[in-house]
């Protein structure tokens, strides 16, 4: 692309090197932001210097948190001794919008991922670990995604725990509620069968 | 959606206010943000803001600019005779991109809308009248996206010039090239029909 203005192009430039954002992308913002008042480029920008600067981490479970400790690690309402193992905060947040979930989180961070560099000490494994074996901890939910680097992190978390006395489960995968099952994939809808559960626990959920 | 962060929070309502970004889409992009170094995140507000504050609009066309005048308006190799009509500056990359337009153009930085409340006095036209009266333009070519709002915005001009001796024009609409005929819309098959050219003016494209 040829633009007609260097800050123009450096402005489309950083936009562009977001994930999904394409450089005609990039620019339909950068232009959008263009035709807007100054003070709201003021008010997105500083937005996202001070979440950038100022954000914190959970120090027990590392999700987002403006505080040391999170809102769901702090409430009395949770259930401590129930810990579910999730990949990123976006996890803590589809999870918390269902309203199931009466427990704490525990966000790695990641997934284990040789492909992209990225091994066990990349993520925040350790600290689970330890929190198991001090015996702050009698279930533990993986809740990663279905995916092989998911499995793969799974088996590495449960390697490290397995002589611990605690129930370590996974969530149930099967055909989405509403799906048909013509549709769905092999592998799925063969785990589901497996996986089958009474019909009466089926009709109290 | 629930956040863990107040910041986080903000951030996210602030990228999401950007066209065609929702709520989902910029969440990613802040947790994005927030995994990759500051000094990332200050080159990115920065460049949004210095290119808000500190861009210039040629004085001439209109055009984004970082001086008074755009590249394309001072250069000696433009005919300034032969003026584009354009919407915004994106229109003027695109056609830039051809290779194919050695004149100037003016960016009218948008479309008479009365749906969006946009009317004449809300674009640059009164300059381009001014430029055309004052007998700078030997041919103005209309190149307006083909909707309702353009072809308006084309009439509009059109009807205070037309007392000026110069020739008028606008781009031609017809099959897209690589494009088949039957998946072609009826109007622009049958406008590429009344407007065809002469075979041997084809051959010389």
């Amino acid at each position: 692309m040829d633009f007609s203005s260097k800050l123009l192009e450096n402005a489309v430039n950083e936009v562009a090197q977001l994930p999904g954002i394409g450089k005609r992308t990039a620019l339909r913002l950068v232009l959008h932001i263009l035709r807007q008042p100054k003070e709201q480029t003021q008010t997105l920008t500083s937005a996202l210097q001070i979440m950038r600067n100022e954000i914190k981490f959970c120090i027990s479970c590392n999700n987002i948190s403006d505080e040391e400790l999170c809102e769901i690690c702090i409430s009395a309402k949770r259930n401590k001794e129930i810990v579910c193992v999730v990949e990123d905060v976006r996890d803590v947040m589809a999870i918390e919008n269902t309203g199931s979930f009466k427990g704490i989180y525990h966000v790695l961070g990641g997934k284990i991922s040789p492909m992209d560099g990225i091994g066990p000490h990349d993520l925040n494994i350790e600290p689970l670990v330890n929190k198991v074996k001090e015996g702050f901890v009698k279930e533990l939910i993986f809740a990663l995604s279905s995916t092989m680097e998911g499995d793969t992190t799974n088996f590495y978390v449960y390697k490290q725990i397995q002589d611990c006395e605690i129930a370590v489960s996974t969530i149930a995968r099967g055909i989405s509620v509403g799906d048909e099952l013509e549709y769905a994939d092999e592998i799925t809808l063969g785990r589901s069968i497996l996986n089958r559960i009474p019909f009466e626990s089926s009709l109290k959920l």
